[in-house]
């Protein structure tokens, strides 16, 4: 279980295969969010269809509604969002700092207060890991703290209480089904991301998150701070980018040798009336599009682009009806699956590397980023 | 075209084949409403899942947004949403008095303000057989009155007028690929209903509605009001009863020779989580549900029953996901459209009088009316 196989390699990206007990996962691989066990407005069979192999939903949402005890009493997390396919549940930690109320950090762990009702609440690694085994994810991550990447104190600090914590996690963890991932922090300095990769990659966790990025620093700060821990990440295992990102960071990921990777961006920009698209984005609602008999994307073969023109769900949109998000959710979706794939297929070929300009100019009107908590 | 073939009969009860340009429409027959070109929350795909065969839209809210003229230059409304199946158009006349603002009635027609901005319209027979065209479902309504039921004064005036307004509808019509109904009216008056039944029959429409019933008036004078006109209907003809209804009102239109429903309930309902079920209308956001692993309904047969617990639903909804109004439409559309299925079958085998007092026993907790526009 947990065996991490590379099947090719291009420079340093990487296609692989990840066994877990819920199916092989195939790398690199972009996971749709299911923020309180649902994709949103998707059906599993929805999203199924769209090719979608791995799903992350958020332990402090799931926690706090319905919670992990009735998640477990019914079954467990794939049973009771009916996803049969393999599972990642982040630890808490990103949500606890960016949307709870008056939290209060220790050394132990925080206390923090429901963005729903107010009522106060604790997580230490203890307690993470223990709800993560309550949802019974295939992967699972160790409790962090992510800091502001541009305050070298304050990061040192986050990260040696991360180092810390990952150690209490690995120690907690009882369920042999779940694989733990230790997280790398350590913001945008370069000292302490290579002392984080270091200390993450010796607990010999099956797998390697990466923290604190995508989190308001600019792009060549990330891509300097992939380069830099590369070298200390174990080849053989599966990294983990957390919340990245636009199909710009994606392609530039892969190219570091990123293997998993996450991201609210395609659903909330679909709610947003947004679409990717090889014009770059598209506001979808504006009033150019009113007989617009072309689908969202032609080169696209998800079943928003096979079926329906910009005209009509510009018209959902003007007319307020829900399923233009559900349209524009597919098409997003898809649109960084199949760029996964394609990326993939050029990684096995041997020809990833002298394709990523073209693919970076493909995608060069899709770069925006956003906030990456929803 | 536009043939109607009864296949068997049981008492008063009809199973029938309506021939249209997009395929054989069979009988008795529920119609979802997808008001503004689209079945609430639901893709094309989904309804079609459900069994459904025939689908409602209206002309009040398609003239107003998109347009009809921009459906027709889309191709049409079938081609518009992607519904390949047939289509239905009201006359925009039940909207135009039960939504639109400061409507001033004379005998040629109306003059209303649109609900969404306030804009001045007017609508005639001619303009709604026009609009009909534009949108081009299989079957379109003839523009009529509708009163208030009780007062028969007025009654009487709408009556006329909708006579009127039919026969200009009548010769107003062009295309040959739609099959334009007369609409019965005459609120809940035996000598009204008799006299607009026999008017309507003698137009020689390929079909007859029934409209101004589940408008207000009590159950037993909706009844009395079937029994009285069913005489009159031409018996070749299918029989459309507009805006009807709950599971109880289709077995009691269907024992009095309806062949034709539609009704906004089932999706409406889902969007205030209240589910159809054996043991009567569920609120599934009660907390009851919280733990609850059975399907909303055990004996029924789609995706959302035969996937999800009651407990998962529930969470969506107190987790406000947008999801659960999906999954609850496709569970209530599906109860009324397996409704007639069975129904049917019982037409067929000769049992459907005798299964009558049975079916309504088991639907009897579902029975209450909601306002039935959208």
């Amino acid at each position: 279980m947990f065996e991490f196989t590379i099947t090719a390699k291009n420079a340093r990206a990487r296609a692989g295969v990840f066994t877990t007990p819920h199916g092989d996962l195939i790398t690199p691989v972009f996971a749709p969010v299911g923020t309180q066990a649902t994709v949103k407005t998707l059906t599993p069979s929805q999203v199924k269809d769209l090719g979608a192999t791995l799903v992350l939903s958020n332990t402090y949402h799931l926690y706090l509604r319905p919670g992990d005890d009735v998640v477990a009493g019914l079954g467990g997390l794939h049973r009771f969002m009916r996803w049969p396919h393999p599972l990642l549940t982040d630890s808490g930690g990103f949500q606890v700092f960016s949307l709870a109320q008056t939290r209060h950090i220790d050394d132990e762990g925080v206390t923090f207060k429901s963005h729903i009702d107010g009522s106060t609440h604790r997580f230490t690694p203890q307690r993470s890991i223990r709800i993560q085994e309550n949802l019974g994810a295939d992967i699972i991550m160790a409790f962090d703290e992510c800091s502001d990447p541009n305050d070298h104190e304050y990061s040192k600090l986050a990260m040696e209480r991360t180092h810390r914590w990952a150690e209490i996690c690995v120690k907690a963890k009882r369920r042999g089904d779940q694989a733990l991932f230790g997280i790398v922090q350590g913001g945008v300095q370069e000292d302490l991301r290579t002392a984080s990769a270091k200390f993450i990659a010796s607990l010999d966790t099956p797998g390697i998150a990466i923290g604190g990025l995508s989190v308001g620093e600019t792009k060549e700060e990330m891509h300097a701070m992939l380069d830099v821990m590369e070298p200390y990440l174990p080849e053989n295992k599966p990294r983990y980018l957390m919340g990245v990102g636009t199909p710009e960071d994606l392609i530039n990921g892969v190219l570091r040798g990123v293997d998993i990777f996450d991201c609210v961006l395609p659903t909330r920009l679909a709610r947003h009336h947004s679409a990717f698209s090889p014009e770059g984005r598209l506001n979808l609602m504006n009033t150019t599009f009113a007989r617009d008999e072309r689908p969202v994307d032609e080169t696209c073969d998800c079943y928003t682009c096979k079926t329906f023109t910009r005209a009509y769900i510009r018209h959902l949109i003007v007319a307020k009806e829900l399923l233009a998000g559900t349209l524009i959710s597919i098409h997003n979706l898809r649109a960084l699956i199949r760029l996964m794939e394609e990326i993939r297929i050029y990684i096995v070929n041997g020809t990833f590397e002298e394709k990523v300009s073209l693919l970076l100019d493909q995608w060069k009107n899709n770069a925006n980023r956003q906030m990456v908590n929803e």
